[in-house]
């Protein structure tokens, strides 16, 4: 008898667990794999950990080093990568599931890393504006900044993504500077334990980023309190268990779900067996049903499809499902794995027999179900399953008994009204996909469904070549779905990371708001000095940096030259009759001219340390420019963000942002906006 | 005997309500002065009208108009304000208090009409874009969009704000298209009775968007689902209680707490009684602790001094609480009415009582307390009462009792960083004020408040001069805090409409999203036409509606003739040694020259629709043009807005933003941004 494994928890620094516990069976063939393991864990250590050593740990980093931090570990990760595939198929998945586990996780490290460059300031201070001035002196002003809660964030996940699952999790809770306590599912939690510990080899989390609970969450929420986080993915009933823990409700911990849910595929009425979009709805009907043996919160249990074509579907979906060989993934050719575990199989099996009262079962276990490269009976396998439900108005099963596997159901519909009425019929979905060629179908039936739905896919020819897919919950889109699906907001790009930071509404003068949002904010003090503040290096800017610039009355020249170059012969600048109608009632410069010109008085010509302007924003002509006006800008320098990069040479550059107001001879704002600038560091 | 009216609730579309049941007693006199009403609500009735008849109503009017019929309810009410206040009086509330719950109310109107009208668009569906390419054909891209949920909203608000507590929620639900059933806390009930029936009677209302419930919400929460949102603002005790509501819980039902909390003011360590500041934190504690007799989810009720100034600080508000005169509002000079209830004026007096245990009592009862105008007790008067905690760190009860009335405790802190973490004892609360002069301690403690208050004001004499005050939301920035303060979020501008929205992703072909999000996104389907774009009028250009410019060669002269119109003189343009060390190794065109070539391309110069450029937005210069470079432009419509303006003449006009695309001779983006233009409307 070979000695089987216990994993470890890590709590407070350190592997806990030696003796073992509950064991682990592998989904392929029933084995002995793991053992949970006995040893009780102390839940007030870890909460002290997260709170005492990883918050102040992560709060020495800013957002962009913690981004630059996340790079660092997708890419040590992915070194590793086979380590977790072979780890993977004891779960009983294909390469192509791992894939989804473990390339999709370390994708998501990297999403979060690149968006967090791209978006978030070098500082812990998320400044949300613009500011708005609150009153008439312009002394005092109002905005909004997020900050990290300095709290903790604890992580229940369910058994069908062990890596996935915490990473995506773990990516935009640790650019908020949370340390998290990840719960992995204990079926399937020797993945997650095996990638916990070669992030803790790769030396890059910062103490306290990072416990691992094998087994129970014990009093774990007990301790929790309104700055932490919790958050849940798996089954409904669970989550509102969760939800309704007394100290979560009493002290107002946010706590979010993403629990599985009866997402549904509709086939629009527009689409004919004959166009290529009819094969597009077959394929991902049956990727969807048996990838990853369809044990995914997002796969489609609910196949809308009109009357008049569910035996057309029936038929080409049975055929397709026949072609799916089931068995050990490691058998060539075998293109669908076993569910996680024995209980699983049970469980499926208990709500296909549910579903199956009432609908006709079109392709099951009878129809030759013979898993590959296994004895018989071994292995958490089963049957791809599908059924027919022909009155989807009266059938509440379909809408509400989800088989956690390889099964869906033909549900047939009459008109698109009743489509999006039986979409909306699961109470809340993660994911829906219309397959459809016409825009106007889309643009009725997607805002319906956007109602219930967290994320909705429209499949035609043109979006096939590139699509992700109904099931793939991206970095970038919101994941999550009202009602059912848990009323939880996961992904979605850098709103992740907002939601695991803390947004309070800032009130003060200018000058004060400057100081605590870092940014420059109009009417603030400005440093004004004898050197032009496109000299100074990145690191000698101060935000507030400033320059009044010298003046320029504007002639009719101008306005002719400035015709002559363009080309913009626009009448309000060249025809004194029609100018007289508009509302200024006379002639007026080209905006273009004015922002021409105040980047003429605010330009320092000689090569130095700012490298290029590469963009602007927000601009807004304010005041018309009439011949014989003069104007003058003010160039402040607004905000600087470190991404800690390098050019081509190996010379240090920031990006600095400027704002620029443009007044006349009346004081008045003529153009406001703010320029985007690279600024060289000292070399 | 008179009759004493019985109160109605607004249930199906019709008054209920004639038989007597609970008195309700007014705040000056303890006179009786209403009766709820017998009569049960059937909240089946209530839903469904919601459902079935305010839902659709909402829905024919798109975000623009809704936010119209904002701005004429405002006035409305405006119209008839003083019938509000003669009810308010008997709310104990001085003409003052009932500004703001009057005129703060109709305020919050105004400010959503008009943010609403400024930021979201005249169709059902708000784009939350911009949308991105996910993959590399550039046939399938993803975005996000928010979409009325379909459902309804419960607002149950607490007795304090009966018009403002109203009107503040129902502002963003009604931008969210949701109908609002209004549950007033039943001691006040009779002020926000006559609101709604001054809403209904406006004929603005469209059917079903607003009902009214006096007394019990029965069995309301058990009729909601996923779809609808509840949101409370009271007692910390009610919103756990609300929250743990079974059907809430298992519905993922949207909940939403505002709750009174341990708020504080901040005297920084930097301020001396010679500041002007020290006088600005007095003034500033002594009105949010008699300001509607302290009964405000966000008045001050811990004031957080350093040591050495507690006693400085204790004479100075002795002093100013002495001139308080409290009574009867009508009694000219009375600055400080009564409570809402002889219920409330026993439940301060008893948490007084556990506050002032091992505290000391610096002003109260004993001071000489005898309300003016009444007779001897008469009415829900309470003393304002100061109370002194010298070891802040080892007393709860300061951070965790709150007297709602006018009672504050001084709190001694020794340091800064002391004084955070007596802020964040409250376990999160509303408000916090920092009163300093140093820009560096508020860019030290505000990010550090903010992580346990949703909003911080900084108090200086710059800021005095407009500042609004600690106890007061405003629709523009976020109200709610986290923890204690119940986790919410409300106000704060469009989020607070955002909220009440359902946010989905959406995948697909540009042309897709196109059609679901209203706006043109890059790649999708285009129309192209004889007729210029910018001529045609606001209702004939459809999204889409594209023009390809003809070509430009852009030349050494250009630069020259740029560089002089415009003295702009950078050596990238004009230096032929320094450019050639840039990333470049040449000399390239102005990008401000390229923005002005690209208007001469597209510009139509004859009078036409188009009024003016007001503004670009997102301009990014991305491949640089060189001398011999060709260039052209490609001008698209993306996105209409109808505000249902006219000009000063009469003439409508819309709001059109059009995508520019500059290109190469070989095809690459040289240049892309968004113009913003005013269109006129046919006329």
């Amino acid at each position: 008898m070979t000695q089987v494994a216990t994993l470890q928890s890590f709590i407070g620094g350190r592997w806990i667990g030696n003796e073992a516990a509950l064991p682990l069976r592998g989904a392929l063939n029933n084995a002995l794999i793991y053992h949970t393991h006995a040893e009780q864990i102390d839940f007030d250590e870890a909460v002290s950990y997260a709170r005492k050593t990883g918050v102040p740990a992560l709060m020495k980093m800013d957002f962009q080093q913690r981004a630059a931090r996340l790079k660092a570990l997708a890419l040590y990760l992915l070194g590793r990568k086979e380590e977790l595939y072979a780890i993977s198929h004891l779960t009983g998945a294909t390469r192509a599931d791992s894939w989804v586990d473990i390339e999709g996780g370390t994708g998501t490290l990297f999403a979060y890393a690149s968006m967090g460059s791209r978006e978030l300031p070098s500082s812990n201070v998320l400044h949300e504006g613009p500011a708005m001035s609150l009153g008439k002196s312009g002394g005092f002003a109002g905005t909004h900044i997020l900050v990290p809660r300095g709290g903790l964030a604890v992580h229940i996940n369910a058994f069908n993504f062990p890596i996935w699952g915490l990473l995506e999790k773990f990516a935009p809770s640790f650019l908020a500077a949370m340390p998290c306590i990840g719960k992995p599912a204990t079926a399937t939690s020797y993945l997650t334990e095996a990638l916990v510990r070669m992030m803790h080899e790769s030396g890059l989390l910062p103490e306290g980023a990072l416990q691992l609970v094998i087994g129970s969450t014990g009093d774990l929420l007990d301790r929790v309190n309104g700055a932490d986080v919790v958050t849940f993915t798996g089954s409904a009933d669970t989550a509102a268990k969760l939800r309704a823990h007394r100290n979560l409700i009493v002290n107002s911990v946010p706590f979010t779900a993403e629990a599985d849910s009866l997402n549904c595929a509709i086939l629009a009425p527009d689409v004919t067996p004959d166009d290529a979009e009819f094969d597009l709805f077959v394929k991902e009907v049956a990727r969807e049903m048996t990838g990853k043996a369809g044990q995914k919160c997002t796969a489609i249990r609910r196949i809308l499809v009109p009357e008049n074509l569910v035996d057309a579907v029936g038929t080409r979906l049975r055929e397709r499902l026949a072609k799916v060989s089931v068995g050990d993934p490691s058998v060539e050719g075998v293109r669908m794995g076993a569910l996680a575990s024995k209980d699983q199989q049970r469980d499926v099996a208990e709500r296909v027999a549910l579903l199956a009262q009432g609908n006709e079962v079109l392709f099951g276990e009878r129809d030759g179900f013979s898993p590959i490269g296994v004895g018989v009976g071994e292995g958490a396998f089963h049957a791809p399953t599908l059924l027919l439900c022909r009155d989807g108005m009266r059938n509440d099963a379909v809408h509400d008994v989800e088989a956690f596997g390889p099964v869906s159901t033909i549900i047939s519909y009459d008109g698109i009204e009743q489509a999006m009425v039986l979409a909306a019929r699961g109470r809340g979905s993660l994911v829906s996909t219309l397959v459809t060629r016409d825009p106007a179908t889309a643009a009725y039936a997607v805002p319906m469904a956007a109602a219930s739905h967290g994320r909705v896919l429209i499949l035609d020819c043109e979006a096939s070549v590139d699509s992700t897919g109904h099931g793939s919950p991206l970095p970038q889109l919101k994941h999550g779905g009202p009602g059912r699906a848990g009323g939880g907001e996961e992904l979605g790009g850098i709103r992740a990371v907002r939601h695991f930071l803390q947004r309070a509404a800032v009130q003060g003068s200018p000058t004060m708001l400057a100081a605590v949002t870092g940014e420059y904010v109009r009417g603030a003090k400005v440093q004004e000095s004898e050197q032009h503040p496109f000299r100074k290096y990145f690191e000698d800017l101060k935000m507030g940096d400033s320059l009044l610039t010298h003046r320029r009355t504007v002639s009719e020249a101008d306005i002719v030259n400035f015709g002559g170059v363009s080309g913009d012969y626009f009448y309000m600048h060249f025809d004194e009759i029609a100018a007289k109608d508009t509302q200024f009632g006379k002639r007026i410069a080209h905006g273009y001219f004015v922002l021409s010109a105040a980047a003429g008085l605010f330009v320092s010509p000689a090569p130095g340390p700012v490298l290029a302007n590469y963009g602007l924003d927000n601009l807004r002509f304010i005041t018309p420019v009439a011949i014989g006006d003069t104007i003058r800008a003010r160039l402040t320098c607004k905000r600087k963000v470190d991404r800690n990069r390098t050019d081509d040479k190996g010379i240090g550059q920031g990006v600095v942002a400027w704002d620029v107001q443009v007044t006349n001879q009346n004081d008045e704002l003529v153009a406001s906006y703010d320029i985007l600038t690279l600024v060289m560091k000292r070399h």
